[in-house]
């Protein structure tokens, strides 16, 4: 059961974003520009600095929506993104996306943790300034909404399916328009079952 | 050194901020709604929950910028400031404001840290699920803020008047005004001494 009073069968994040509407606009906001703006990193390698994050957070909504979201922009390639989770070293990604995966992971741990010698190797697999600082900042947000989302206790389902729709409406329409009614109907569904 | 290239004798969350004006605008919005907006909890006791996790966070810029904001919101009240981080269950404050710091406490650790006694706690002390909610989200942002400028090792002056002419500029007009360029020539000036 959720900390505080959350509109029922809305899982994760979107329960407390529909109780404080104010804050809400920001935060999607914020995620839309960072996770889907214009920008040298894919969309797909966003969302798997963003899954990476809240894996290493042990935060089971945003790892597997953002997870879902990742694997859907690479054409539905989910075994790919449990890989990342469990060794990305190890994983058939770029050499550059490592040496962000790691930057991110420090991050994860505490600001301070960072050190010149990661952002040497991240330079040297080709990554830019506005590369380092964005995956900073997307590891710094997605520490930030996974408190948000495990601090509440919000309500997160197991069934897959779930997270599969949430994927696929993060890929086809973005995270700022309207219309979570399909994703929310399955999870409600999911939570009768 | 900061890890990456940013404006010279910026301080703090301001150098990042002006590289990167499309995630800064909902960065603004988030803070400025967050401790600032209407809301039953003032404006002092969300600048102090920010602080305080600031510190935890070992985070200098945000922990005396905000320190200095509460401390300004109270008619210049350092000292208190400095008790609360030292420790707040003996600082002259509400016995509901230290429930809310013990969960924002949690929070900082990580999300899964909040436990039904700390919100029992709060709700004894006459918290209502809103300021647990903001409580929540402040702390989890400052955990994302924090990150953001120690993850990119930015310049954090050692001045005290620094901080405190950030805290006038906060207090007075808050964080989407433009308008920084006097705390951030004081910065420029203590960075020369």
């Amino acid at each position: 059961m959720a900390h505080i009073k959350l509109p029922e069968g809305v899982p994760g994040i979107r329960g407390p974003m529909l109780i404080s509407p104010e804050t809400t606009k920001p935060l999607r906001e914020l995620v839309e520009v960072l996770l889907r703006g214009p920008n040298s990193l894919s969309p797909a390698e966003r969302e798997m600095i963003a899954t990476y994050v809240s894996s290493q957070n042990d935060c089971y909504y945003c790892q597997h929506s953002h997870g879902a979201a990742a694997a859907e922009h690479l054409g539905g390639n989910y075994g790919l993104i449990d890989e990342l989770k469990q060794n990305y070293q190890a994983a058939p990604i770029s050499e550059k996306l490592k040496a962000l995966l790691a930057i991110a992971g420090e991050v994860q741990k505490g600001g301070k943790q960072v050190t010149a010698e990661n952002i040497k190797e991240a330079r040297k697999r080709g990554a830019t300034d506005k590369e380092i600082h964005d995956t900073v900042l997307i590891a710094a947000a997605f520490c930030m909404f996974n408190r948000y989302v495990d601090g509440l206790a919000t309500w997160q389902p197991r069934d897959p399916e779930v997270y599969r729709e949430i994927g696929q409406r993060i890929t086809n329409h973005g995270y700022t328009a309207t219309g979570w009614e399909r994703p929310v109907q399955v999870a409600k569904e999911a939570s009768r079952e």
